[in-house]
């Protein structure tokens, strides 16, 4: 993954290009960490060799695992990035279309980028913090914390 | 629906975060009102426990309703809100991911969500007008125009 | 195609408004060119009356069309601008959804609007660059480049 910063002051914005076999969820996670992103959001396109979304259901409170064991169009990818107890955060959401067209898309878990994945990532100027939900039983952002 | 601030200087910037029964449409159009929003856009995540989507069609110019009665993920919701004869109006269409992966969307007319929806939300440094078009029936954003 | 500059310090930002029979790649692509645009991004919404997409086959590195004959809501549109070795190039990948809300997408071709599509389009402080890559084929944008 290659980064270029092109607006350094506050609110810094970056554009990330993903080349082929890079993670994107967890190469985003990563750039957070070492560029101490507090908050941040984002928007991709490009396209995966493969990928694994997921769905939330309601009723086991778990995320169901969607394979998509084939070349996709990366017709979407939007996210966020916030604060957790363990550090940055990635949340991010992505829509994926196959050969014939049809769309595909869920909670991004994982994907195999190939040729490429252009992503515009802009600070926000806050800390965005996620907290424990004990209803759903993930960590949903709390805009009222700004401590993790 | 919880909404903080994170870029207070124009173009000011929001996240907002909609809880279990929120119904974003509305709320949007009503956090436009009260902060007197003459033009914004935004883009969100999350998931729905139904939603009902919209089909414009073209020989009656009527939408047509499209009822997704289970939970969702939300893939991507993207919006502006522009000025209108009733004041600000929410524009916004989504792309939703059911158990199986499979996408379905279209014009966004209401949802509840479940458990969550982060959107984040930019305020445009001009006014959106949207002016009756005669031949579409609809209302549409006139760039040119300034006040509703 | 009517265009509204919203923010005139950089980077600017427009909101471009399309209506019925508007083809956006070509006329976003001219946009940049006549405002000199060295990088920006992209979303929209609003519907077309019909488009082609592709689907970018890895073994034969070839984009395969995939028409789309019909009234299509446009439920996102995601993109993005940089330079090449002909000039600005835009890169736009969409999401459509049909009378029954079902949704195909790919790397947008062409379209035609009906009745309207709205763009809000934002530069970027730095070049996009792409540069050709001999394992694809394809021209990537290239982050430490910055001339075509």
């Amino acid at each position: 993954m290659k980064a270029k910063l092109f607006q350094a002051e506050k609110p810094r914005t970056w554009v990330l290009v993903f080349g082929a076999e890079d993670e994107p969820v967890a190469e985003i996670e990563r750039f957070a960490r070492e560029h101490g992103l507090a908050g941040a959001h984002f928007t991709g396109i490009g396209a995966f060799r493969d990928a694994v979304v997921a769905f939330f259901e309601w009723e086991s409170k778990r995320y169901r695992d969607i394979p998509v064991r084939e070349q996709v169009e990366v017709l979407s990818l939007t996210g966020d990035i916030a604060e957790s107890a363990e550090g940055a955060k990635v949340h991010a959401h992505a829509v994926l279309g196959r050969a014939d067209g049809s769309a595909v898309g869920g909670h991004l878990r994982a994907a195999h980028v190939r040729p490429t994945l252009e992503v515009v990532l802009e600070e926000t100027l806050a800390h965005l913090v996620r907290v424990h939900d004990p209803e759903s039983g993930l960590a949903l952002i709390d805009p009222h914390r700004t401590a993790p």
